[in-house]
């Protein structure tokens, strides 16, 4: 079929045609596939002390409470979070000043106070910190928080997903048998395609 | 109209012209798509130390100037960031030691000494994180570089959207009054959204 | 051209084809240029400390090494990092208590015990920064864990794409000379669009 008049008007017939409907068409499902995708999170927990192990349980319990895909990477001074035993964790205020509590205990004007714990510390009082670690355990009890051990609990509940740096392990030498049950072992090269696929990516 | 053969000439004319236009065009229309999006940044500030008071105020005031939409989530610590007056917010160079410092005053060869500050810190001269902190002040004044409290104004100018974590705000027992205004209230389970849409979101 | 019943007909096949090819191919396209992309990998170094250097590094040179394209932004205490010489750079453990390791070197007994650095740097002992210091040298030498200047200059040659921070140069008063060549400058509003870009971002 040579180029008659006729084929050059049906040309441009499905030009016109597909300049209406292509961006629309385009857009909507491009917004249908974001919109049908489980949102998803993937969290590297690096730290070990008291008070950095709140923000991975915090917010990793709380995405899996909206539905979202949860895996936290347990690597570094993180594993530490994922130990059978977690009541041992310290606050360390030294790192963290800027770190204010009011007393949450004893007569008012006591309650009153406000502690600058960190300063406290850099003064170099023998024992504080094992003050600010009940200092700290203490406010979350009177604010109804979840201790470590229940927020953690919670998390694996919610199908959050926990992965322990095998390297790691190996570097400090833990053995499994350190660590609670219902978590995978795998190293960086593993988890770097579930962060590359999350949403959102937050190294803690 | 039955198929008659001019209609399934016509029929093959439309799929070898779609053949043809459609994947460059719905190519283009992606990219366009991708391009024309105002870019975001989500930020998790979680520091309440005067260094550490930098990056989400630098970061996010750099991007608002790109025309980026920021959003800046202040929880646990960082909630300090948001209070009226940061003028006591302190450097916490124990916790960062590798902080070299010229000293930015005083007689030349004085000038020229480089500070370890966390070593000096470390160990233990009282009153060192009082210096620290004035070395620090001195540093970012004699650079030009802006303090806290105007990076923080300049970001608030720029259309940063600041958004203090409730739940800190009361389980460390603060008001409202403590923080300046023009802010919002909200929890992780409302800025975990705003992370999703985001194109770089950053735990600091 | 009116609309003659051949041109509505046409129309019509036009519309009908539309229909059944444009999502298909909308889906495959999106698809394939999801799998086609070269994952990206943006990290924003900002500690100067022996342990907070391996982040990353490791994370870095672990991506490059899956093929991914790596840039980290050094900026903050993180230009440490890039200084030739980074045989001095020091544990920090006061701020990062939970670092559990195992004696490295010694007679058995001595090796099964597991030292809490953090708590014994923290109960003041003075030189004991030193001491940790050599620890952490001696645990990840014995692990076969390479160096930092080892695992930098992998990261180099898997291509990992350095950029130092020139606002941070100028602030500490630093030279290009200071550090290691190889590397760009440039400030956050260039590594920006880079975040921006890749798939996994991260502040560490």
């Amino acid at each position: 079929m040579g180029a008659t008049p006729e084929i050059a008007a049906i040309d441009e017939l499905i030009k016109q045609r597909l300049a209406e409907i292509l961006p629309q068409q385009i857009e909507a499902q491009m917004k249908a596939r974001e919109e049908s995708r489980t949102p998803s999170l993937a969290i590297i927990a690096t730290k070990g002390t008291l008070d950095w192990a709140y923000p991975p349980f915090i917010l990793g319990s709380t995405a899996a409470a909206l539905g979202w895909d949860v895996s936290i990477f347990f690597t570094f001074y993180g594993l530490n979070l994922l130990k059978k035993d977690v009541s041992d964790l310290k606050v360390s205020p030294l790192g963290n000043p800027g770190m204010p509590m009011k007393m949450p205990f004893g007569p008012d004007w006591f309650k009153g106070l406000n502690w600058n714990i960190p300063n406290l510390l850099q003064a170099g009082i023998p024992g504080f910190e094992s003050v600010a670690t009940l200092l700290m355990q203490q406010t979350i009890k009177n604010n109804g928080v979840a201790s470590i051990d229940e927020l953690r609990s919670l998390s694996l509940e919610a199908d959050v997903k926990f992965i322990a740096c095998q390297m790691t392990v190996e570097l400090f030498g833990f053995s499994h048998d350190d660590f609670i049950p219902g978590i995978d072992y795998a190293g960086a090269a593993t988890f770097l395609p579930v962060a590359q696929k999350a949403d959102v990516s937050l190294f803690m």
